[in-house]
């Protein structure tokens, strides 16, 4: 066949935005892919609202079928396949095939590394009792819709108090379960700075969840039916039916390291701006590899969603002949916990302390909309910017409904250079439903000067 | 008493926040402002939601009376007093008092213009029957506010299709009137373009108001009892128990031409970047006034609230010695008719044809939140970018819940002078309950290129 075949590794975001645009450039070129799972192209980021119930059904995260890639697309897209080894001078993978067994060899000319990333697993006995979930695949968070299902979990503990960690929390919450939230570090949220991440900690616990930070998770203790009865941290043991560990992920970039291909940040695989890994004919794109951050100027490991799609679209535009470079990431990102909002863009003030910026910062409360108008609520704005230039460096929202989303003008306006004056000078919409006449964000701007 | 006398004619937002400027850099100045209403500092884009009811009282739309300028800031605002003359030889302003009668001369060392805007009122016999109003101030609103009340119109004609028109079309709706809304124009909205607009016409019609575009107001006739009663189009005859005209504002300048004071864009009083009228000494903000366009490199007539706003900072700023420049605009406005957002930011592509730009444009239609997330509406976004250069020139949005804030985004892209590629490079924000993967800014940015 063609003698310009590519194999992808990872049949999700990033494998699969490569390949499809790798098939649009190339209509003839052979395009195979393996997926360790039963899944392609699904939402992760769905998964909490499947297991609050809110999505129906599985199906509904799934944005095309491996039969759909098939046939509407002819790509090869083998599921149930996982590729243990990857041997870079010969061109081919070792694959395995889950559901028959055994192993084979596969060719390839181009190789697109996309595994992803796995939750970490903490080395801690009891781990692996019934109940007790890490949530990674599509695959995992309907094990745990179906454990919910079945058992009927009263009691759920949540360990992590990240971005899954409080998505979870208010999927339990709002299937009416009692929830407890321990997260080791001082507060929820690290990506916050402290102030931001106590408004939401304060936030959820009014709405029912026990928040405890500072504790160490230490063990798990069955119950007598051989299920998840309790979670033992540092400083108590707290009963539960049902146990999310939330500790963050890392990126599945084993077998390229066994290959010889570097890593980088985070343990991810090393790539460059056009997604190439370190040994040519080999690209690397989405949860395992790199991004580049544009305010720190170095390489990062930020495993999301839209950046794997962006990767992915790039590492198939050069795959397939074309030219195009990975824009990089300054770190935004929103979520939500019931009726707030919270998001955040740049740098905090522990990023920029790292780097060793000295920062100018501001904190202002402000209507989401005009005070007047009827339902309107608070949002709170923090914003960040560089002492001796007055440019922006990072932002951060937390608030009611229509103030998160916000963060989308602090991060072009970061993205472009921009100083606060140059904010407070934006021509933004206004109008008493969506918005008070100085933008929230511009008020900030304004006591940040 | 001081030698730095501030006179300000006129006592909403741009007069106010210059004055209250002007007052916390100075302390100890003499600050006279002359406001021939009743009020000072209104939001009179809320109008309509005192109309409709959502807004529970004219109070609610007053950010700050004059008792408590007077009061708490020491600026002696005197209401219904109306200046009629200026002498900028002499340096003073002839003042009528509206309750009182007689006229006075007041002088001053510095004086701002900020007089607003007035509904233009066509020449068209009959327009002053009792049940038709041309919408502008404050008391404008509440005088519709309480004929509503009294009369209770059950059929209600708007004469004009901008956003005045629409947003009273939907305050009518909302009361339960019938409601037509008639205007000369090949569509509505024409700062949108026409595909655009007629997504707007198309909604307004399911939700019962009779759209009637290229028809021409020619008369009013009244009914029994000499109210009005019909509105006479070029091709009809439309029954009415209230009728708004809503055929756009014409800066109040006369006073200012008349003394000899420059005037430019759309009649508005020419001002520098530092809101300095043609004469020295002189200042001019707000609705009066004309905005620097920075797509346009000129100077147009917009008058907005969030302008009025800025304008009167500036001016407040300059006139207290400090040093700024209103930094322009480019257009942004947002509006809303029920379920349906309505925003655009930037030339449309009429404006772009006048100034000969040649133009690449896409129209896209996303989701506004993740496709699976439950009662995800759908949006339309329609970017226009300079053809040569990729240059990001305009934007208009339409769409359900969530989507119209976006323009902000675009705005924001088209300041710093991004291209479509690099709107598409922008890390912006991605969870399911807020945007799918790629935001619908950026899925269209990738249509355009």
């Amino acid at each position: 066949m063609s003698k310009n075949k590519l194999v992808v590794i990872g049949g999700d975001a990033a494998g699969m935005s490569a390949a499809s645009k790798v098939r649009r450039e190339e209509p003839d070129r052979e395009i195979v892919v393996f997926e360790r799972g039963r899944h392609t192209s699904y939402a992760a980021c769905g998964i909490p609202y499947l297991v609050s119930g809110l999505v129906g059904s599985p199906d509904m995260l799934i944005a095309r079928t491996p039969e759909v890639f098939r046939e509407k697309q002819n790509i090869d897209v083998r599921i149930f396949h996982e590729v243990t080894r990857i041997d870079p001078e010969k061109r081919r993978v070792l694959v395995t095939d889950l559901r028959k067994g055994g192993d084979f060899w596969e060719s390839w000319d181009q190789l697109l590394i996309a595994t992803g990333a796995s939750p970490f697993v903490p080395d801690i006995e009891g781990i692996d009792t019934e109940g007790v979930f890490c949530l990674s695949t599509l695959q995992s968070g309907i094990d745990v819709f179906r454990y919910i299902e079945e058992q009927r979990p009263a009691r759920a503990v949540v360990v992590g108090g990240g971005y899954i960690g409080i998505e979870m929390a208010e999927a339990f919450r709002d299937r009416g379960m009692e929830v407890a939230l321990v997260d080791m570090a001082e507060q929820i949220m690290v990506t916050m700075d402290t102030g931001m991440a106590d408004l939401i900690s304060e936030y959820m616990a009014e709405q029912g969840v026990k928040v405890f930070t500072r504790e160490k998770l230490e063990g798990f203790e069955k119950g007598p039916d051989g299920r998840i009865g309790a979670v033992v941290t540092g400083s108590q043991e707290l009963e539960a039916d049902l146990v999310i560990v939330g500790a963050g992920v890392r990126p599945n970039s084993a077998i390229a390291a066994e290959a010889g291909i570097a890593t980088g940040a985070g343990g991810a695989i090393a790539v460059s701006k056009k997604m190439e890994a370190s040994i040519p004919g080999i690209w690397a794109a989405g949860d395992c590899a790199e991004s580049y951050h544009l305010i720190r100027k170095s390489q990062v490991y930020i495993p999301l969603g839209t950046v794997a799609n962006k990767q992915g679209l790039v590492a198939g535009i050069n795959i397939s002949g074309g030219d195009d470079e990975f824009p990089g990431v300054i770190g935004t990102a929103i979520t939500k916990f019931r009726e707030m909002e919270i998001s955040r863009t740049g740098l905090s003030e522990k990023e920029a302390g790292e780097l060793g910026t000295d920062l100018r910062t501001t904190t202002i409360e402000s209507p989401v909309r005009s005070g007047y108008f009827p339902g309107t609520g608070m949002m709170t704005v923090k914003l960040l910017a560089e002492k001796k230039t007055g440019r922006l460096l990072g932002g951060q929202i937390v608030g009611t409904a229509g103030s998160a989303k916000r963060i989308d003008t602090i991060a072009t306006a970061i993205t472009a250079g921009m100083t606060a004056q140059q904010v407070v000078d934006l021509d933004l919409s206004y109008a008493p439903p969506f918005s008070p006449v100085w933008d929230p964000v511009q008020t900030a701007a304004r006591t940040l000067l």
